[in-house]
């Protein structure tokens, strides 16, 4: 073994997922030694804070608190960025690519609004940006759109990529508890955030999105040009009335090109997913993706998204493809092709919707809901009125037929001013990816 | 474009999935050109009937009816496999890799039977052998083991492999028709072979079993170490009862390791799966894998395990991966390493199963089996008698709680020689993957 070449690794961040790869790695060192035939060495990890405990021994004489320092070591050709944050990791991971080194990562914030510097940098370096870790944790979703269905091209690609919101939903479902309440259980068990508002208000979701977008597509869809939605509004009563017409509600990321225009319309927001779908399916913790390419059709992936262990392991599929790259000279891939597509304006989106309505239980009020839904040419397609928690109230469910965007807007602009109307209208979008 | 570098592919055999892959190189020929910074010529493809109309235009010049010389020839450097057969394919197949050449292949029994003498000579005259295509169609889940799940030990890998059998119980279970029935319909719509006796009888599932289970655990399984069953017995009766009770039934492969004797089991049967598992509906040609590794915990990957289009996808992921690895110098790659891991002996296997009798509707025959089991010292965990089609006679379905193999068969020949029980007794595992 002792003229097997060597392979530096540096982990910047040894927080949850450092950790897993510091202990995986450690654990299966002579599977990966002798697949590859080099040595791997876990050089050094960078941590903010020195004399913290760890559950992986590393032994002290390997720990800096300076990431700069560790990524511009000469000695380290692969650094993997797991620290997070969008400042800090930025330089140290441009100063890495900068040095022709490969650099993985799981920051999906990063990638997601400096991609195209970092690739570039990469790009003209000699280096590597790998980042499997940052959509869908475990699932080798990256792979899969960069490698396994390179014959395609993606009509749409769907997902649930925010396990914390599928656990919260998992259980308003299954225990008919509210989103506060599950939400506090979530935190207790370190499911969701102290500060949540990431995972819950769809952002979290809306950067794994743009990062499929890119892959799929080469094009780059900032998020501020997607429909970003949370979970947050979602109260029992949606839950219930989706269960009783056969649908699961959940956090979707839905990427979609027009074959006609070949614009690209990404939205996030919680939908009413018809439970024959496999994807209705996937519950708890879960991530799941159903990509329909031209020419395989659909495949779907399925697997934990976050947690130690799954982000570890996409973490060393990187590190193991980052070396066998170094050892036969670290030649460039091939890259997706970027294309400038255009983006469709989120008002201009179809699609079928659910409207609930908290409304005055006196006669009369279907009638002007009627007129005002007619009026921005919005189609009811069912309508479900049961007793609300307040006396004298109903609640009023709503679905429609196909309409858009900017007529279910104006339709809710609209109902929210009739005083009939008790309270916020709310909305979700029945997802029924029928063609 | 002109100052490109050239790739000249050959394709031997130009049926429904050379012409497919045919048709979409041509297709997105510009997209993978721009990807790949080369020139992709469709060099020539090998035919058994020059004369033949074919869905795709192949200009004369460019067909021939030796594969050989096609394979051999000096211009062409990927080769792709697409004839099936383990004879002359062999040739071939071996003819190109002598000469260094990478061959892409969707020939499960050829990778299955011959894989050992196939790898080696890619290795030693440095070219290389993919055969993404030979397993779940358009799922990429040769890449998923190889790449995606590297740091992952597999302890459980089950799937549905054979899109006929999937089709044929789907069906079976929606229609309420026989199995003779719906084969010949299926036979009718190109669903299955005028031959069928590969995918029905399982060897189809076990080849491809053969080959996951070398790319994750590196030990070749040959089929004859395999339980393989097919699906030609099951009846109604079965599929009713499996539905009232919570379960799918499905051919499965089922590949397993021990953790602490490290034995390897494969076993191709229909199976009892729970409804509650994704691949229980996972229905019609469609193909799914449950994967689960030490590190990832379960990762599920679905699509369509067959067709022109499907196979196409992932035989031109291949051709991609082989170009890339071509411009790049064609270096090794990492390769699973190989073991010689202990083979399970199948009358070892353990589990539950699900028993159909048909019985003489007098009394005393359930004491007489009874007894029958608890002599092999299998455990009846729950019983349900129904009317038979036959007069006099009842219809008995028993279920076991955990046994193995060895005592089942037992108790299934003990069963049958008892005068109260007609015919043969019909035996399926429950997979309750529970563990």
């Amino acid at each position: 073994m002792s003229d097997l070449p060597i392979v530096n690794i540096g982990i910047c961040g040894l927080g949850t997922v450092g950790q897993g790869v510091w202990k995986h790695i450690t654990r299966s060192r002579a599977k990966f030694e002798s697949r590859l035939g080099a040595r791997l060495v876990l050089k050094s990890a960078s941590v903010r804070d020195l004399g913290k405990k760890r559950s992986v021994r590393v032994a002290k004489s390997r720990l800096t608190d300076d990431p700069m320092a560790l990524a511009t070591d000469p000695k380290i050709q692969i650094v993997c960025e797991l620290m997070g944050g969008t400042t800090l990791a930025k330089d140290v991971t441009l100063a890495a690519l900068r040095l022709g080194k490969t650099v993985i990562s799981a920051n999906k914030a990063l990638v997601c609004e400096h991609g195209p510097e970092l690739f570039a940098a990469a790009r003209e370096h000699g280096g590597h940006y790998f980042f499997e870790a940052s959509v869908a944790g475990g699932i080798p979703i990256i792979k899969a759109l960069r490698e396994g269905l390179v014959a395609n091209r993606f009509r749409r690609i769907y997902g649930i990529l925010n396990g914390t919101c599928n656990y919260i939903l998992t259980r308003m479902e299954r225990e008919g508890l509210t989103y506060p309440v599950i939400l506090q259980e979530a935190k207790a068990l370190g499911y969701a955030e102290a500060e949540e508002s990431l995972d819950v208000d769809g952002w979290d979701t809306a950067h794994k999105a743009s990062i499929l977008t890119h892959l799929a597509h080469g094009t780059w869809v900032p998020t501020k040009a997607m429909v970003v939605e949370g979970i947050t509004q979602i109260t029992q009563a949606d839950i219930q009335h989706a269960k009783e017409s056969g649908f699961a509600i959940k956090l979707l990321a839905v990427i979609e090109q027009d074959e006609k225009t070949d614009e690209i319309a990404v939205s996030v927001a919680p939908m009413l997913l018809p439970r024959t779908k496999v994807l209705a399916n996937v519950n708890e913790v879960y991530n799941g993706i159903a990509v329909t390419g031209d020419v395989v059709g659909e495949t779907i992936y399925i697997g934990r998204g976050a947690g130690q262990d799954a982000t570890a392991s996409a973490v060393i599929s990187d590190i193991v493809d980052a070396i066998a790259l170094l050892l036969r000279g670290n030649a460039a891939l091939p890259e997706p092709v970027e294309h400038n597509y255009p983006l469709a304006k989120p008002e201009n989106l179809t699609g079928r919707y659910y409207l609930r309505l908290d409304v005055k239980d006196e006669p009369g009020v279907l009638a002007k809901i009627a007129t005002v839904t007619s009026k921005s040419k919005v189609s009811i397609a069912s309508l479900d009125q049961r007793p609300s928690d307040q006396t004298g109230a109903a609640s009023l469910i709503l679905t429609t037929h196909r309409s858009n965007e900017k007529a279910i807007r104006s339709t809710v602009n609209n109902l929210r001013r009739l005083s009939s109307v008790l309270g916020e209208p709310f909305l979700l979008r029945i997802a029924s990816f029928e063609d």
